[in-house]
């Protein structure tokens, strides 16, 4: 019935302000974002950008000479790709329809597109939810280069508390491509998942009946083994936490600092970052890192670029490597290849075609970095959807980035 | 006894650090800063500094330019002041032993000493306490240069609600002088006072029995009239909180906005700052400011030098005059008096001494600004003291600030 050469009328989402989320000295009650709804819609249209304003947070320091972005935009609008339901559509009303909140496009050096919408700005930190899996991954690879961590060692040689939990004989390199065989149900709506157990020791949900909290490494000494280590990938956000968790214990440094002084500031980005953090002062190094989208582009740049910055090697090349191929497509079955048919996970990252290399970074409500070496291309869109998971989002992302990279040649 | 001549022994207070107080990864459980205890001793060793991973903050933005702080350090540890207990004590004593976190002086367009303790950097947001007042009234006398307040007029022009308050018949000059006749129990211990109301609406405390947290101006709009306005002057912390929300609907921006498109911006702060925030996205306009010690320095620079900047007039010259000459001391009695003999209030900074008209920002626990356009000399002193207020140890900093001023000269 529907015509595939006519594009669907538009959805465009209203905005943060449109819908009078924290509009007025003070909001009305009703429309001001709680600890029980600010990540679902629609009060995450605003609180995507303003995570600071509900949850502490611990800063990461920028560098004091930003890694340039040279410009040459084009107008991208007009480009068409066939989306998920079959129907043609333009990459303007994409990104409208979409709940973005920022985005930006790379290509052979220039940044070719740079677009904000909902109120977004360059200067706002946009929550990374699970992006943030990659920028930690990323730094532990820099501490695998310096020698500070060991892949192939057991979680108790860095955290011997572990020993009793579901990491007692867990290998960091389990954790590093969601390997172990550690329980944890990453069930983002049932109020007894592992996973909503994390969002009350990280503050990011009420703690039931104002009990105490937990803390992230309370929960995460509660896992079991549920089978054993590096049969299957297995997506489960505690998995970075157990690094996270190695990677201050191999250095006696908070995360934080870490990523900063490891990856934020070599890099160059241009605005301090953050984490939210729990009630021991644990970054919430799963989903918690909030950044400005240029400073995301800076990332997807150093992983295009093979992990150097104007020559110099940040990240170790054969981290890159592991990144871009490392992935056992064995191991990658349903529901991932739901929206990654070729793909595969590694050290953090997603690969989208593993016989292409391009790799995402990628979160819950719509957040993305695609990067393509091949076809010298990535972009950033920040978003602030209104479920967790949307497949057809995700499918129609790669499919307006595929559009977007060969419109560009 | 006591030979005056004879430096008291040393009490250098224990740095966060040597207390152990969220060191490790995690920390012990009763290394822990809670909302229970953060602003005590001793966990205020390290949460004056790290507000933002105990409190949601909004962020005050900084200027893409610092103003310049040219600097001539000089030795000033050797410079003898006689104590409150009439003990002769050095500068270099003083600083160490009063829980001393930055300290700069600054004389004839120079910064003569930088100093940070207690692993303080001049990255580090320091909490402002009370000096968030004299932030915020700045910024109000700026609006008022530019007509978009008026200190004459109404609250309830601004703010209708304020009707059936306390503050129904106040104008503004009365909360920017601290006369208004509004009730407000300025009691830091009293689990009853509108004080520890005020914490826990600003998300300070926590709620008792994990009540619902009313907001600031839920508190704010209960406070009954008990006397005139504009008697005598009476310290409450609320009537910033009153004057922030009248600047916000006069100008239909937040206060964070505010204080950095008017004041932090052009004055050329050279870090970003912030507020902690209520429920409501509230910023606590009486205390909850968080910025550099540099940035404190440029503030009250700007006051030493008549609210101008590179000769571009920031904040109106009258209103300066407002600051250093209108106290009114007929109104400023006990126990104001014990530290201030000679003092006055106005336009929410504290004359020390009305015939020099050098004035003061304070705040609880050790927080100063002390400008004085006479010696051309201002010195800002941020600090973790072990109790709200210490008379002695505001009488030592006045008297160790006149004799650094008459050493230089």
């Amino acid at each position: 019935m529907t015509n595939p050469t006519i594009e669907p009328p538009s959805v465009r989402p209203r905005t943060a302000r449109e819908l009078g989320i924290m509009q007025g000295f003070p909001p009305p009650p009703e429309k001001r974002p709680t600890l029980a709804d600010w990540d679902l819609a629609p009060m995450n249209r605003w609180a995507f950008q303003h995570v600071r304003g509900l949850i502490p947070t611990v800063e990461v320091p920028a560098a004091a000479a930003p890694w340039e972005l040279p410009a040459a935009h084009q107008d991208l609008s007009a480009i068409r790709f066939r989306d998920d339901q079959g129907r043609e559509r333009t990459i303007g009303r994409w990104l409208a329809d979409s709940y973005t909140d920022g985005f930006l496009a790379w290509h052979r050096g220039r940044v070719v597109a740079e677009l904000y919408l909902n109120d977004m700005t360059p200067a706002t930190l946009h929550l990374a939810q699970s992006v943030s899996k990659s920028v930690v991954g990323t730094t532990a690879g820099i501490l695998v280069g310096q020698g500070l961590l060991d892949p192939d060692a057991p979680f108790v040689d860095y955290v011997p508390e572990m020993a009793a939990s579901g990491y007692g004989d867990a290998r960091l390199t389990h954790a590093f491509d969601m390997t172990s065989g550690v329980r944890f149900t990453e069930d983002y709506n049932a109020p007894d998942s592992d996973m909503t157990r994390i969002d009350v020791a990280s503050g990011w949900r009420p703690a039931p009946d104002g009990a105490p909290r937990p803390t992230i490494r309370d929960v995460l000494l509660g896992l079991p083994k549920q089978r054993e280590h590096g049969l299957v990938f297995d997506y489960r956000s505690i998995e970075t936490d157990a690094l996270a968790w190695a990677m201050e214990r191999a250095t006696g440094k908070p995360l934080a600092a870490l990523v900063s002084e490891l990856l934020w500031q070599p890099m160059g980005a241009e605005r301090e970052a953050c984490f939210t953090v729990d009630g021991a002062g644990t970054a919430l190094a799963d989903g918690g890192f909030n950044a400005g989208l240029r400073d995301f582009a800076r990332l997807g740049r150093l992983l295009l670029e093979g992990g150097r910055r104007d020559g110099r090697q940040l990240v170790p090349a054969d981290w890159i490597g592991q990144i871009r191929r490392g992935g056992d497509p064995a191991k990658f079955g349903a529901p991932y290849t739901e929206v990654c048919p070729r793909g595969a996970y590694s050290r953090q990252w997603w690969t989208n075609d593993r016989s292409r290399g391009d790799v995402m970074a990628r979160g819950v409500f719509g957040q993305l970095i695609y990067v393509d070496p091949e076809g010298d291309f990535l972009a950033v869109k920040l978003s602030s959807w209104p479920d967790y998971l949307i497949p057809a989002f995700s499918r129609d992302s790669l499919a307006a980035l595929a559009a977007i990279r060969q419109a560009l040649g």
